[in-house]
Parts: structure tokens; sequence; C-alpha cells
């Protein structure tokens, strides 16, 4: 059951832009001015929609008050991409009653096709009368693209003036890179916190959710996160409450991204990466998305295979230095190599565990600093190359 | 047919190191000492014949005249790899008379499994026996994993003082990753030309082939590339022609790189990257990894999908800055992206150029500067995920 934010409404509907009837027009719309903050791609190749975006929150100092996203064309590598963004969001604008500059657009979906905004912009009046604080996972639904499923979290907490929540949404299973604000997620909270200092609380959330997470090692050119706080809650969070605020964005975020690798392409298994002993915190990721990251591993654990010499492979290739007869490696809890070797273990017996859903590595450096971290992935399977060989057509 | 140089002999066999009968040890012996370089895996995690055969051409300032290589098992992270490598070079030393210090060992195959040295020992006094000038292929042969074909290249050039040949023997098709020289090859030529100079002539032509050329992304722990000069020819080349016989090593080895990704694990497709107009060929070289390590890119070969979208937003998540805008795609030598935005282009007749077994991807930087580089890859199938899925089984 999600907890959602008070003071959103939103709504979702069928524009035509993507193929099959499904909608593909979310809408989310705070009732008053948000401050918000924006995380965005850091591909030199950006969407019309994220550039926008990007101006958008600069020019208002931090202000939003809506969110329009469509699936079906990621309006990026076009001719008209940045008119259509402007119309989609003047249009979204006129329909809401406020500036223009307060509305951020987003796009997911193909690159390189002209995105046509009229089919948009005739259906955001309709949409703009059908919002409704219910409506939240409509716009999820109408944001996925390979997406099997919808995707959203929530978290409340009651601080000394009463309690505020906070609930995300996000899209996306493939085309996941860790190394950035990756997909489009949108995160909303009615507590009442400045833009200046949302800003490092997104920065902290991504760092610790999106930015440890791999699908393909693919980097979109339309990568979205944007967190709003628009104070309908009427609980202004003192500056110790705000940490416990960013806390609840981090595990919001954190939950979004474990359900992108849970649903990513093609995906039969959440893998969680844990790295101990590393010697400081950036070395541990590095260690942890090199082992996310191997196709090799990815196949392993799609077939449950408990080949843990392709993990210490894929560790030793991430460029940090260790030595790896200080390597302790467990699969599902069970140790399958001890100082660099195999430790004993029934290999029939770790095939079975490893048919779980789940597949959980645990790397450990002995002796080695207090850095560690987690990281998210998922299984590689051929349903991950029918999906993306075929992805227009 | 290739064209061998003078003064190598060749044996392989059956030592039941792989399950399936099938040789699984290769002998390469030069009649001569020969001056030798190597080029070995820079993961931190190094299987055991790697340090054996980096400090053996330490120790003898770089002469080898044998080189014994096993395929089924790779001798990494294993509690006997050491004493295996040793007791393996030994035995080859012993049975050809030689210092062990010129045998240079290399092993293929599973990590993290004891390799049994015993099984190797006992064969070596019957392949040193079978030696002979014609087996090269069979040691190609043998050392072959989930290759689906061997990898030979040679060439020759008529020098002032006589005839020098060249020849190179590889395998792969997983594992495969660009950053170093990847994966096991062998090249042989019977020019005299010192260690010293062989060094940069490795060096070079490795640069040029193994570190443009990706399957999966991963990184062996136990790659070794050698290359030796035995003097068999009685030709020793000028300073000036020494530049020749390193465009032929060059050659040879960028032959054998094209190959590696055609036989790519699963692969149906050999895709040929040529980025121009970067602003100097490092840049060049990233922009033409980024695209041919993408996921997205090599399912959407394999569906025959011209997804230019794809090959842009790679591209630009390459960490190379460029203008968009000022971005020319060409596959199979036909337009399908100018400046950035679609071309136009028949779909239909694209897809049935894409089912060809070669993809010429070329990504020109219009007004860019004159970096340019060439990357070898291929396409990525359901059959890559079979393959690595029940690699053990």
């Amino acid at each position: 059951m999600l907890t959602l934010p008070k003071g959103y409404r939103y709504a979702a509907g069928y524009a035509g832009i993507r193929k099959v009837e499904r909608d593909d027009v979310g809408l989310i719309v705070s009732e008053r001015a948000a401050e918000a903050a924006g995380a965005f791609t850091t591909n030199v190749v950006q969407a019309a929609p994220v550039k926008l975006a990007r101006k958008h929150l600069e020019q208002t100092g931090g202000k939003a008050q809506a969110i329009v996203v469509n699936a079906g064309n990621a309006n990026c590598a076009t001719r008209t991409g940045a008119a259509a963004a402007r119309e989609t969001v003047k249009a979204a604008a006129k329909a809401l009653g406020i500036p223009a500059s307060r509305v951020l657009p987003a796009s997911t979906g193909v690159i390189g096709v002209e995105m046509e905004a009229a089919r948009i912009v005739k259906i955001l009046p309709e949409l703009a009368k059908g919002l409704s604080p219910d409506r939240f996972e409509d716009v999820a639904r109408a944001m996925m693209t390979t997406d099997t499923v919808i995707k959203t979290a929530s978290q409340e907490v009651e601080l000394a003036g009463g309690v505020v929540r906070v609930a995300g949404m996000t899209k996306g299973s493939g085309m996941i890179h860790p190394n950035m604000a990756t997909t489009l997620g949108f995160v909303m909270t009615d507590a009442s916190i400045e833009a200046k200092h949302l800003r490092p609380m997104l920065r902290a959330g991504v760092e610790r959710s999106y930015n440890r997470l791999t699908v393909d090692g693919d980097m979109s050119t339309n990568d979205t996160m944007v967190l709003m706080a628009n104070g309908a809650s009427g609980v202004t969070p003192s500056r110790a409450e705000r940490d416990v605020v960013a806390e609840l964005v981090g595990w919001v975020m954190e939950d979004l991204a474990e359900q992108i690798a849970r649903d990513g392409e093609g995906a039969r298994k959440l893998i969680v990466v844990r790295v101990l002993g590393a010697r400081d915190e950036a070395a541990a990721v590095r260690i942890a998305r090199a082992i996310g990251n191997s196709p090799l591993v990815k196949t392993a654990v799609a077939g449950s295979d408990p080949n843990w010499g392709r993990i210490l492979s894929a560790a030793g290739a991430s460029g940090v230095e260790f030595d790896p007869r200080k390597v302790d490696i467990d699969l599902q809890r069970v140790a399958v190599c001890r100082g660099g070797v195999a430790a004993e273990f029934s290999e029939a017996e770790m095939k079975k565990k490893l048919d779980a859903e789940e597949c959980r590595i645990r790397f450990t450096i002995r002796g080695g600093g207090t850095g560690q971290a987690r990281f998210w992935s998922c299984d590689l399977t051929e349903k991950y190359i029918e999906i993306n060989a075929s992805y227009r057509t």
C-alpha cells in the first residue's frame, strides 16, 4: 500500500505516441508551486525535454508545479525536438493555468524519430480535467516502456511538526547504467523544504540508488530524476529533521532502483552485490559495479552456475588493486571461495539455491579497509536479446 | 593457405584436462632459442602460467624456445596453481632438452578448479616426439575453448636479405575485452630481431588489433600474447626493414583480432566500427569502443534493426565531448543519420542489408579533428546466453 504525499494530483491517457493502445502520457501536478531539484543524464547526446527541464529549473531557481511525461518516443536526435518539447509544455501550462516555466517535460522511448507533439497537446486539456490524487499508479504505468510491472515506492515519518510523506515512481528496464541519475524517476514529498536543500538530498539519494544499478551498462539520452517538495503537509522539517527526510528519499530511491533491476529486460533474477573490505567506498563501488556489469557473471547467474571464478575475474578487472589471496566470495550466503581459491561446497546444492529469484553475491577482502557498497543488477537471459533485437519492430 | 615461418615445429594431444576428448595441449617449439616479447593481462587476478611466463621472459632477458599451452583449465585462483605451472614447464623442458626458463606456459579454460598437471606431464614426451613443422593448425585447434573455428593468419615479405615470414594463432570468443592484450595469441617470425626491438613491435601490434576488439567487455585472467623471432630465415632486417616486419606483425594481429570478433560467442555477424573526425586517435577509440561494447547496438545488429539512435546514444555516453548536430552515421555504407537526425532511407532495404554477415558502422564527426579508429565487435544473440549460462555444465 502506497502512502501518498498530500497536495499532488495525477492523470494519464493515450495520445497515440506508442503504437499499442496503452496510456503513453502522464501528468503529475502539485496544487501549489513546489520546490524542486533535478538530476539529468550526463550523455553528451541529450534529448530535447532534458534540455528544457534543466532550463526551466534554472529559470525558476528550483520551482516546479507539473511534470508531463510520455513514453513511446524519446524526442531525442530529432529535427523538431526542441519545438515539440516547448509545445507540449506550453499546452500543459495552459491546461493547468500555470506558467510554462513551472512545467518539466520528460520523454522515453525510441531515439531519432520525430515526435508528433500535437498528439500530446490534443489530450492535455482532458488529462487536466481528469487529475486525481488517486491516479499515482496510472502515471507510473503510462511511462513504462519494456517494463513488465509498474515501479512505485513510498515512506512516511512523523516529525515534530507532524507527518510527512515521500512517494516515487520510476520506469526502465533496459539502457540502465550505473554512473548517473538513470532512467526517469519522480519523487514527491509534502514536506516543506527549499530547493537549495532538495538538491543535496537528490544527489545523495541518486548516489546510493540509481548510481548503483546496472542492467546492461548502457546510458540513456533521456535520464531525468526530479524531486519535488510542495509543503502541503504543513510541516517544515528542522535542520536535523531534514536528514531524516533525506534518508526517506534515499529509501524510496533504493526501493525504486531495486525494482528496476528486478524488472531488468529479460531478467528472471535480481542480483544484489555487496562488497566489503575495500580501501574506501569508491573502490567498493568500482568492484561491485564490475561484478554487476559482467555479462559472464550475469549469464552464470541465469544458468544457476556457481561460477565464482568469473566473479573474481570481473573484480580483478575493475581497476582496483587487491590481493586475490585475501578474497572470500559467498553466493546465497554459502562460502564458495575462501582466500582466493575454491571453498568446499556442494555444487548440486548451490545450483538449487541459485534457482531462487534473488542472487546474493558477497565479495569480501579480508583485512582490507572499511569501504563497502551495495549494487543491484540482474541476470542476463535469452529474453534480453529477444526484446532488444526487435524493439522497434 | 598459411605461409609458415621456418624453424618452428608444433604438436598437440589430449591430456584429459577438458572433459570432451579433443586435443587440449599444444606445443610450439623453435629449433633454436628465439628472441621473444610478451604482453599479459592487466587483471589483478592473474593465472599462475601468466606469472611464470612473465618471470621467465625477465630471467632470460627475452629468450624463449617453447610455448606449452592448454585449454580446459585456466589454472587460476587455485591452491596448487604455481606448482602445476612449474611442473608442466619442467616436463616440457625435459622432453625438449632445453632450460625450463625458455619454456613459456599459457592456460585457458575454467577458473578456480585445481589443475592436474600430471596429466599434461604424462603426454609431453609423446608430444615432443610428434613435433612437426606442419602441425601449426593442430595447436590452434587444441587451444580452442568455446571457439567454433580455428584462428590463424600469416604474412610474408621479401627484404634485401631474403624472405621473412610471420604467422600467428589465437583463440577466444568470450571474455574478450578491448583494453589489453586479450586472450591467448602466439605470433612467430623467422626474421632475426632482438627482443628489445620485438617489444615495441608487439605493443604497437596489440594496440591496433587486440586492444580494439570486444565481444562482451569481460577481461580475462589469463591473457597472454607472445611474439617470437628465431632468425631461421637467415635474414636480419635493417632498421628500416624492421618497420616493415612490424607492419606485417600488425596485419597478422589485426587478422586474428577480426577472426575473434567474427567467432564471438553466439555471434552471427561481425561488426566493424569506424570512427572519423574525432579530436584525436584516443577519442576515436573511446567512441568506437563505446559503440562496439553497447549491448543495445549489438542486439539491434542481431535483429537487423537500423536503430542508429542507439549508436548515437552509445557514442554520447563514451565520455568524449562532441556536438551531436555534427554527427553522420552510415550503416552498410548507407546514410542513416545526417547532422544528428534521421536521414532518408528505406527501412525495409536497410533491414535486408543488415542481414549480411558483416555490419559496417561508420560514425563521422563533421569538421572534427583527424582522429580515427577501427574497432571490431560482434552481434549479441540468444546463443551467447546459452553458451555462458551453461559453460561449466
